[in-house]
This record gives structure tokens, sequence and C-alpha cells, in this order.
């Protein structure tokens, strides 16, 4: 999916990478994916180094491993001056993710994360809707993802089972419903609400009887300002498709959008019926309608809202290295990534009193 | 619409009653409607006086009066010896709706709540689908009434207008938001899932700057037994069109309510894609199925919901009158409405704790 | 359903009628609806004399006997001096329906059909917009209706099935599908469209093996005028719920209704997402928003729907009665009978050749 | 689009070819999309001459050219050796078609058509259920494209449209709309229901006023077998999306498609409400969980499609190529393309007559 998405517009081209975290085992499945047997390396110091003294060496560095490993991989890759594009969550929390955002600071390095969500047009959209104040003061946010994958006791599967990793705390993460799909709620409402969220009153824990680790995690919201919101992280839901869900009322109308139909976002003013716009209506903003790779109601995916992302790590590297200044790019960075480890600390500290994210 | 809706099946028949808080308005009122000048009255005592002497007395009272008459005029009806159907909130708190059940228990008085959304063939359908144990244990519960009616300064609007009443909290009661509309949601939800509230967590006040009274309640919940949700009731949200939603999720499938949509329910059961039950559909229960008055793929509305809630209290009441043990009807009762006052106060008391909803 | 949706508003008073066609069923039906003895008739020339003699006869009658009585009926009640409200299709053939015509306007007498779907607030919408020029001219009409009921053997079930009337033809009509369920749809084109059927093209069959009447209607149409569209009506289609479907395509947008979501429809004007008009949206046009009954958001059906029929051929009446000139009123009435049924037989002797439809 | 798609899954990479009619302007563009200079041909005869000597030769092209260079290239292409991916019409008429069969035949040639509707998981579990007998006999086929492509008056356009091209007959085809948009829809009917159309009884024309060319056509439809239906190519259908619906009902259920929610059909059975058959719910056959990319709830789009085509050319040569018998694998090939210019030419010579498309 990265390597397709990262391609997609010719901005990146895979070369090479570490496919496993055995030596051995790496090599051969970068062969097997037709990567140049001097570029399918044993460990990322190998690559980096190596990467180094050549004369065609990489510029970035995707990392889509498990997530006690990202802070050490991503400081390395920032270190060794290269760009970034990390899986979610950044890091176990956020000290260490204020230390990735540091380190890229310090390097002058671009630090993007896999939020894919934000990088739709229709999501796009809603964030522009509340940025030209067509919807006014906002009012309130609900958001949601919720999905079936820990409905069932996955935890008694075979240890082989892919996801096991995530089921260990110290490997998972700090919550493993937070880590592994509410962050991305989380920072899809704050993208497009254009606010990070001040103080969270929540309630973590496990909706499936006798489980170590918390599958599910409720709050109100208050973000920076005084907005109110809901938000839900639920991974046990059995009969769940897979969603995020996000509305964002204001003073004159509302946007909702579903994960379920992302080509589309429902745009409701004030005593009107709604209206349901799509990815590549003629009356989108150019930059909105710049999303979009293929003509009016030809379905896109997750694959393009990726490229998206990819494409505008991409342009601004390229703006940096051409010394202009680069326009204005919202893919979520890894300032994005401190607030969001600074909230999911809020909430598993929260146990139902308000607890502030911190700054 | 209360009219029809009880008379629609022939349970019922209205013959008079009080039109207006004002006498003389009152009856000049129920003429135009074209009832009786001898049963149009100026008061409810007047009502019970005179009804009481006749030997075709009234069965019952329905009153859709201002919320803060509905306890002195129910508690008169009750102990007139009438069976009542009430406007939700049945009282100011739940001190007074205890005293109503009271009345009604000593009395062997019926009373019925006028919430008219558990009363849809589908949110019947998905509190048997909880009860059959379709879904297994349940493990979640999201629910929210969002609205409009708050979203502009209505109480700048001339005092005429038919809401302003609401915004006087002596009058409106204790939460303007809950009574109004999110006590329907409290309901259904509770009504579904077969179980009531415990304790809430909730954030409650306005979200339009300026307002003297609460027009947002967010909270979340814990169910008698354990079971978690959230709850939403937003009187203030531009755009939205007004509608209940419900999420009932268990462990082995979730089910999928809305009020845009009420004679559907998406029933989705672990792996495989929902399924859209509807009203008619052949393969529902019959108790189901006899909920419903057209064929399939006729559109019936919230009238045919009150019928069904008219109907039920008409045969409870002629089965206690034959002698029989009349069936298990599940209409909305003063039970009910004790505990929606309990949920009430125990919202307007948290300010972000978890307090006990008082049984 | 007839009998509220004509009382509902309080226009009429249903206070007796012909129950069965054997005087003594027809007799004791009456008395168990409640209605007065004498007024509970053994037939209609009875109903007829006997009304005529009271000093408080009745008005008009509602015809929704088997369709080979609809001529009878509704010509001995024109010839009596009453308004008929009849049920489709309205005669055997153009030439009785033809006859109707001339009945109601030699005795000056309404003459309506029970096309519920036309008075919907959302077709009025729609009929609205095509006829304020929102669409600009018309390119395109598609419509169906889509049903199950005849997707099984119905004539092999025991001769007490309440269909088996409609499969005689002597006694079902010229063409099962066309008078069962297809004029509806056509009727519903051309109220939309706001012009009648020029010529069809159509495919008149069983796609049921073995069955000796046609449950499949197909036809190409062109509208007076030149427009063009389709027309399908299917009463085998075995999943299906029930459905009209309508789409009105203009110069510059079109209009898409289906009456599984009756109070929606959707408008999409070129290069633009649809918007979904409500009933009850406040920016709707104040006629459209007198046909509702209750706030927006609350469910409404097929009853509220034949209750602004009713509704509109006693404003007729009373005007005309007043002596006032009545405004236009929309109803289905005679002379869209006569269409129909020369509809129906255009399509009947079609076989997939173009043939026109007799003014 | 084709480049991403081929490559997506590793089945094929594109290393060059004809980027432009004029010789200079293709070099140039193939260096700017970043192919080696060697490989970036002037023409298509001059790729075959070139390539074939080299010995890393390309073992298939895809033609996305004018539709009147279709049969050229591809005829050249295929005595050359090669395996073709030919955008549709693949030919100007059914003999055209029939020739490019001829040849594919002879040379033993993969001849694969650019319907990548067929190719999405849906439409496949669509023709699965249909061929499983889940739907039992089939009894009517829906299907139309419904487009707002020339609701407008293109031709009046600056000649530099890039749709301008297709306005010429020469080079457009027998039917611009039909070869347009209308050959999907025919081919995806044909392909779930799984049998040929026998004959047509059409109403081909243009909408819009003064316009040389046909915009619209509407047929009746006998598939082989006799099965009716009703087809519609709408390319002047101002508000439309861009929509492919199709719906197929059989005996005991129906499928229902829509291009708008490609990852999703609705299956419904008689008597039940339907059942929507997610692109990833588990319980789907393994077949059609195979050709998905992403866990579900990920949108996937036309690309994924696309690549399913892709992969399945490439298998089946490679299954040749190893001397094993490829397994079935159901992408649109030159035979279904002679069916579809066949078709074309019967609704062309219909007006509004029955004709038999040639086999």
């Amino acid at each position: 999916m990265h390597q397709s998405a990262a391609e997609l517009d010719g901005w990146w081209r895979v070369v090479g990478g570490v496919f496993s975290s055995d030596p051995a085992r790496s090599r051969e499945g970068g062969n097997a994916l037709g990567f140049a047997a001097d570029r399918c390396y044993g460990s990322l110091p190998e690559l980096l180094d190596r990467e180094r003294v050549r004369n065609d060496p990489v510029d970035a560095v995707a990392i889509m491993s498990p997530n006690d490993t990202h802070h050490p991989l991503a400081a390395a890759a920032l270190d060794a001056g290269l760009d970034v594009v990390c899986d979610k969550p950044v890091a176990h929390d956020a000290a260490q993710a204020r230390d990735l955002a540091t380190r890229a600071r310090r390097g002058g390095r671009l630090f993007a994360i896999a939020h894919g969500y934000s990088a739709y047009p229709m999501t796009r959209y809603a964030r522009h809707l509340v940025r030209s104040g067509a919807l006014g003061d906002l009012r309130y946010v609900q958001v949601e993802y919720v999905q079936s994958g820990l409905a069932t006791r996955v935890e008694d599967a075979p240890s082989t089972n892919r996801l096991r990793w995530m089921l260990d705390p110290s490997r998972g993460g700090l919550s493993l419903v937070l880590g592994g799909i509410g962050c991305h709620a989380q920072h899809l409402a704050c993208f497009v609400a254009g606010r990070r969220i001040g103080s969270v009153c929540a309630d973590a824990g496990s909706v499936v009887p006798g489980r170590a680790f918390s599958d599910t995690v409720s709050a109100l919201l208050r973000f920076e300002g005084g907005l109110r919101g809901t938000f839900c992280a639920l991974y046990a839901a059995a009969g769940s498709e897979n969603d995020i869900r996000l509305r964002v009322i204001g003073e004159k109308g509302l946007v909702e959008w579903s994960h379920r139909d992302a080509s589309r976002l429902s745009v409701a003013m004030l005593n009107q019926g709604p209206r349901i716009a799509t990815r590549g209506d003629a009356d989108l903003p150019p930059e909105i309608l710049a999303l979009g790779r293929t003509p009016r109601g030809h379905p896109e995916g997750l694959r393009e809202a990726f490229a998206n992302l990819y494409g505008e790590v991409a342009r601004e590297r390229m703006s940096i290295a051409l010394g202009a200044t680069p326009p204005e790019l919202p893919y979520p960075r890894i300032d994005d990534g401190v607030h969001t480890m600074a909230f999911i600390e809020a909430c598993v500290a929260s146990n139902g009193r308000w607890v502030d994210v911190e700054r």
C-alpha cells in the first residue's frame, strides 16, 4: 500500500529497505519484492550506513514496523539526515514524541505521520469549510472509530496471529485501542476542526470480559478555546465494518463524514436539507479537486489518500531544496504526533475526571 | 397528532378536553375542533368534576401541556381514577415523578409516557434482538438526539414564540435540553438495551454563547450491570434535521437505528455485512409485523408509532377490566419516567464526575 | 387507511358505507367498525337511495372495491350527484374511463383517483421544480414500480387468497401489472413531468413461467412534445421491497425520488453534488411545507399523503359551494384516469412497436 | 491509472510506450514520465520493430488511444505476437472486432478489454450469486450508465477540448453514447447475468436539441434464453454524478449494485430485507475476498479493479507459458468485444423495432 501510494504520482521511488526484523528474512523478503540485492538491508542502521556512502542515497524512509520500534528507528533516520514517514502511534509516549520533534527540528527534517484519513479530498474539504468560516464558530465535534478487530478474544489465538505483538503493552503502547485506531479519530477531529484538544474526561477499559488491556475508550472533550465534543474508540464492536465518523457542528451548519463513504461529505446548513458534496464536483475549490486523480464518479480509495500525503512531503522537500518557501501543506507532522501522544496519556490518566492534555 | 393516533385503530375516541390554560379560549378552541360544547372544559378540575357525573365519563386523559403542569394535572387525573398518557418530562424532578408513580400504583391506574420512538416496529425489533439473545451479551450503547431547535437565539425572539415558555427553567424543568429531547434518547437506549442507567459522567452546558440555560449535554454512561455507553443531546446543532440515533453493540453483532429512517433497522453480525431489516419483511417475528398497518414498502410515520402506544394502554385497561392478566406490553410507564428524571438530576449534578443515578 | 386519511385534518367524516359485496356481511362489517346501523348498507344503490332522503346525506363516496366494480359504482355515485374518490384503475378500459369523465363533467362532480404517491410533499416539490423551470427543459424521465407480490405462483394458492380476484382478467382488468402497480408509476411520471405520454413501445409479458397473465411491462416512452423516457412495472421481482422510483432529468439538473424514502427528494444540478431536500426544510416553498403536519425530522407516511389528497377534494368542493373559484389543486382527476387507461391500452397493443396513446 | 493498476501487484512493469500520435511529442512525453529514452517510441510500428530485437522485449501492450485507432493498433500488436489490453470500444464495428478475435486466436494471444467495472469484488460477487444459483432462474435485468459529460453543448467548445475527437463519428465510432459509456453497462449486465443479449428494441437519439450525434440510447432487451431487461445509456444527464447501476432479479431474490458505492452489493432475498454485502466481509467466498487488497472498511477504487484485470491477464499468460491449464479467469475478452459491437450495431439499427444481435 505505502509503496504504491508513494509512487503513484511519480514523486517517490521505493528502492530498497528492511523487510523483517530478522536480517536474513529481510534480505530474502526484499529480493522477493524485486528490489536490488544491494539495497535489501538487514537492519535500519545498516541501511543508513550503506545508503550514506552511495552516490544515489535515499532521501527518506517510511517506517511501518511494530509500535515500539517507531521511536528508535525514526530517531536514527532523522539523525542520519533523512525525512521520515512514520506509522502511528509515533512513539510510546509524549516524551518520546517530543524527542522526535526536537530531532526533526534540529536537523531540518520532515516528519509525516500516516494518518491517511486526513488526506481524502472530502476530509480536506471539511477542513476547508471550517477554515473559510462557512460553518461559523464551531459548537460541537463528534468523532468515533468503531471496529471489530478485537471483538473476539484474539489474545487466545495462536501466538503467530499477526496482531499478537500489539497485545503486549510493552510493544503495543500505552493504550492498545488509542494507539491502534483511536489516534486516527483524534487526529482527524483536530485536523478538520483546526484546533487541539485541551482536556478530556475519559472512560477507558475493556468491554470483553477478562481482558488485560483496554479495547474501548469513550471521552468527553474540550478543545482549546472551549469547543465541546465527544470521542469513542471501540475496538471490540462485533458487526461494525471499520469506520471513522466525524461530525463538526458550527453556528451556521454542520459537516458529516464517514470513512465508509469517503468520497462524500454531507454539508447541511441551518434550515436546509444536506448537500452531498462529492469528490470531483466541478463546484469544489480547485485545491480540493486537485486531490483527486480520476473523473467524477470513479471510486478512489485509501491508496490515493496516502498518495496525497506522500506527494505533500515530496513537494515540501523539493521546495526547500530549491530554496523556495514551501506552500502550507496540511499533512500530519510530528507536532501532531506529540499532541496525539499527550491526548493518549490524558485519556489513560483520566478515569472519569477532567484531565488537561499537556501541551 | 395524539387524537388521530389514539383513534387510528378504534381503541379510543377523543370526546372533549381542555384546549387552553385560558378557560374561554379553551371552550372556543374545543368547539372549533368539533367537540361537543358540554365537553369543552375550562380547566382539568372542571373536566374531572363534570365527567365524573356523566353516565359516559372518559376513561383517560392525555396531557400535552407545558412541562410544569404535567405533575399537577397528572396527579389530579390519577386521583380522579383516570388513566393517563402524559408528555415528557413527566415532572419537574424525580421526587415529583415518584409521587406520580405512588398515586398510579395506589389507584391501580395506568400511566403511559409519550416516548413514541420506542413504539416503532423497528425499535421494538431492536429490543427483541437484545432480549432474544441474538446479539449476545451487550458491550456498548451509543445514543444521541441531535436537533437545531435552539441553534439560533430563540431567547431573543418575541415572547409569543411557541417555545418561549420552555426557556424559563421554572416552567421548562431542570434541564431544557434533557427535558425537551434528551429524555427521548435516554429512554430509547434503556428500552432497547433492557436496562437502566446506573451512573453518568456528564458535561452539561450551552454551546451558544451567552445563554442562560443548557442546550447541550454529553455523557459517559454506565448501565446497571456495568454496560458502557455514550449519550449526546444537542439542541443547538445548526443543520441537523432532528434525529435520534441508537447503536447497541453486543458480543455477536450490533443493531443501528436512526429516526430519519425509522422503518429500517440495520442488523450487523460479526464478520458479515449488515442486513437492513424493514417494517413489513415477512421474516420478522409476528409481534413485530403486527405493529404495522400497511403493506411492506408503504411508509408509516410517528403517528402510527403513537397509535401503537395508545393501543397498548387500551389493551391493558381492557384486560384488567375483563379480569384477565394483561400481556406484557412494553409502552413507557411512570417507572420509566422516574428513572428519566433521576437520570436528568444526575446529569445536571455530574459536572464531569461519575454520579450515581438514584434508583 | 382511507378513513383515517380522510378524517385526519377534519375535512371529512366517514359516516357509513358498503363493506362487502354480500349485503348481510356488509351490515355486520359496518357495525363492527362502529358505524350507525342505519348507514351500513347492503349495496351502493341502497346507499344512494337512502342517503338521498336523509337530511344529512353524504357528500361523496370513496370506492375501494375490486377493479371491475369501479366503473358501475362510480357511474352510479356520480349520477346520484356525489363526488367520488376512486381506487385505480378507474375502469376496465379507456372507453369506460371516458364515460366516467363525461358523467362527472355533466353533473359538475369531482372525481379523484387514489394515486397517493403524487400527494407526498416531496413529489409535489419535484413537480414544483419542473414547473418553476429550475430544471430547465426536460430531457429524460425514468420511472419504475418494482414489487414482489407476484414473484411466487400466487395463482396456485387457495382461492381465498386476498389477491385472487385480480388474477381473473375479467375482474383485474386489461393488464394485471399495469392496473395493479404500473398505473401509479405512469401517473407519477406524468404528474411530475407535467405532460402526458404520447406514444409507447412496450414489452408486456410474464417472467414467471407458465403464467396466463402479464406480470411485467417494460416500455420506451415518448411524452407529448417529444420528451423521451423509460418505464418498468415489475410485479414479480423477488426480493424487491415495493418501491416506486422516479428520475426526471432536465437541461440544468435532475430530481430523483424513491417511495422507500418518501420524505426526501434528491435534487442535483449540473456540476454539483446532490442536495437532499427533506420534508420540513425551512427553505422549501410554503405550499410544500403546508403539505406536512409534523415538525421536521418526524416521519410521515402514505396516510398523510392520502390526507392531502382528500383535503384537496374537500377544499375544491367547498370553494365551489361558496361560489368561489377554487385554487388549482393538483390531485389526480378522472382526465388523468382516462390517460392512464389509454396508456394501458397502448402498452398492451404495442408488442415491441411504437403505438400512440389515444388522446 | 493503467500504469499504476498494472504494476500494483507486481505482475507487470511498464517500460515504455507511445505517448502521443505526434512522434516528437510522444518521445518528450515518455521522457517526462521517466521512461528510458530508448523505449519512448514515435509510433506503435516503431515500438513493435524495436522491441522485437531487444533481449528484454515487452510482453504486451495496453492501448488507450482514440477509438478509431484501436483496431489498427491492436491488430498490429497481435500480429507482432503481443498480448493486448485495449480500451473500449475495441473497434469501429463488429466486423473489425471479429477480425481482432481471429488474429488473437490465430496467434494464441490474449486480448483483454478495459471494462474495469466487471473486476470489482462486488460485481464479481454478483456474478457468483447468479452462477451458484443463489438467485434461482433469472427473471429480469436492469442496467444503466448515466452521466453528464454531454449535458452541455461541448460540440460548441473550442476544438482543443479533450473530448472533441469523440464527437466526430469517424473517430468516435458508430454510437458516441454506446461506445463511450453504454458498452460498459451492456458488458456488466452480460457479465453478471452470464449470458449474451439476443435482441434489442432501442430508441437512440439526442436529447440535447440540434445535436448531430446520439447522446442517449434506451432499449428493451431480450437476453439469449429469453430473459427480459432494460438498458439506458444517458450521456446528457445534467446533475448525474457518473454512475452505472445494475439490478439482476431472479426467482429467489435480487442483487443491486451501483458504481457510486462500488464496494457494496445489496442482496435481497424473497420476503427479507436486503443484506449489504461489503468488500472484505469475512463470510464472502475466498475468491471474492482475494480480489481486495486492504482490510475491511478501507475504501478501494477503480484502480484496484483494473489491477484485478491486469493481474488475470498476467496469470493466464504465465500459466500458458508454464504449460499449465490456466484457471477460468473472467476478465473481458475479445469475444465479449465482438458481442458489444454487435449490440451497438443492433441498437443503432433498431429504431423502435426488435432487432437480433448478430452472433
